[in-house]
């Protein structure tokens, strides 16, 4: 089966290596031109253009886009839908929000053209070794792709999440679940770092990645991390996000759902990012006004 | 090597079992003489007081208590204490407050005793086939009682923590942040739950529990759970809570170390258990009072 990959990034980089693997006929397609010749290298065709790109596939095409939420996919969308005909199938395995995918649906739907939101999870060792993938879109044609997600991804690691639109939802939950995770398991560093005993955190993770209640993948990342820099001290703890948190958090409000936990690890991301705050000085400066308690001078 | 086994409930019966497998003579004593019984026909050692399970014992002798903490702990503890002599030991197995756990070293101190504060997770089934425990107390001594923490637990599931005190805290960290991941997890949950599409929760905890970044055991319960009851239709969402989260709140808050994550966690536990609340009663009478907005009357 053949498979246009546009977006040679570490993701749809390992992806293409991963589908090649699997003996899929892949045609891949990246602005970036060391990307290309490294993947030419690798024996993955190339293609100059989208519209070679789709000029090499035959029909029904299917078309991975694999590039950053935002812009770049809406980009490459408009690009690419010219091109494509009735009965071709466009993947968006990227990061997009969950509402852009509908409305992307939408308009591939007036074309007759499918169009399949795929929340892809488990970093870049997944997309080359075995990934997870959740899949929104058209049952019936899905059927037919349906033989890709279970070649690249591990055993059990793909779901058809029904309606298209469900597949980048239920990623961003996933993400916004894994914000709440991070944190609880960050706090409870922080109060073992600031208790009166002594730890060894990356035994701490170890133990407790071995038959207790919180052992999970994101321990064993802890441990990890901690058997190279025993205290993380060659790191400063600035919590960057790559918005699918916040969208997360957007979408409770939406829906007028209590998530507290997930938004406080996104405020407390937010609040990372600050050396000093606004509210710091806002608070010191009522408690001197009003008890004359010190403030501490810039 | 004999173990003297003080509390014969869910956790303490399936440990008992696990030890006796392992070969150690165990000599078992719980008030409730079902348990006793129970015990006895598989086999186990039982004496009729603590008194008499002390006796059983040879010198240096080790008593596991395997009571709930706080006065059972408390009560079994001072029982104990008068019937040993110096240079036996004490393992506290249970889920006592560290703080409890450092009194109680120093009064075993003050005789001689050693005393060891043994977190322990996993649950009914790590106790029977594999726990994961977390232990403090003199190193010395531990290395001569370190078998039989190697043999009950998973492997690489026990860790010498540090002094006395320092494996009762870790087990309260470990469960705070058990706290702040499963909320997580849920709110995650009800966001699928409120959303505008319609997935299968036991298919999308399989999903997640493979490849993704949010693997975890907690995620495998959830898909066990959602397996039996697909909505959870059968069980009401009230949450409690058994002390260690509280705990962990608590010492974020001596500590000055910023916990929201598990504090909201906790709070939201505390919510569940009301259906209505006081705040709601205020704030709607507030809304009231200043812009004239409905409440809902009883």
């Amino acid at each position: 089966m053949q498979i246009g990959m546009i977006g040679l990034g570490k993701m749809g980089y390992q992806l293409s290596l991963n589908l090649v693997d699997k003996e899929y006929d892949v045609v891949a397609f990246d602005v970036n031109e060391e990307s290309m010749k490294k993947i030419s290298s690798m024996g993955v065709q190339t293609a100059n253009s989208i519209q070679e790109l789709v000029s090499k596939l035959s029909k029904p095409r299917t078309v991975w886009m694999m590039v950053p939420a935002g812009e770049a996919t809406q980009s490459v969308f408009e690009q690419l839908l010219p091109y494509l005909e009735e009965g071709d199938r466009i993947i968006d395995g990227g990061n997009a929000h969950y509402k852009d995918s509908l409305r992307r649906n939408e308009e591939c739907e007036t074309n007759g053209i499918y169009f399949f939101d795929c929340g892809t999870s488990g970093g870049v060792d997944g997309a080359r070794n075995g990934a997870c993938t959740m899949i929104g879109g058209n049952e019936e044609v899905f059927k037919e792709i349906e033989p890709v997600f279970k070649d690249i991804t591990v055993e059990n690691g793909y779901l058809y999440s029904g309606k298209a639109g469900s597949g980048h939802f239920l990623k961003m939950v996933h993400n916004g679940i894994e914000y709440g995770m991070m944190q609880a398991i960050a706090e409870g560093f922080d109060l073992l770092e600031k208790s009166p005993f002594d730890y060894d955190y990356e035994k701490v993770a170890r133990v407790w990645n071995n038959g207790s209640v919180i052992r999970s993948w994101l321990m064993e990342l802890t441990e990890n991390a901690f058997s190279k820099d025993e205290k993380l001290e060659g790191i400063k703890g600035i919590m960057h996000s790559s918005g699918e948190g916040k969208w997360t958090v957007e979408t409770a409000l939406d829906l007028q759902t209590a998530a507290p936990v997930i938004t406080m690890a996104l405020m407390m991301r937010y609040r990372s990012l600050e050396d000093d705050t606004f509210t710091g000085k806002v608070v010191a400066a009522l408690r001197n006004e009003f008890g004359g308690h010190a403030v501490e001078k810039k």
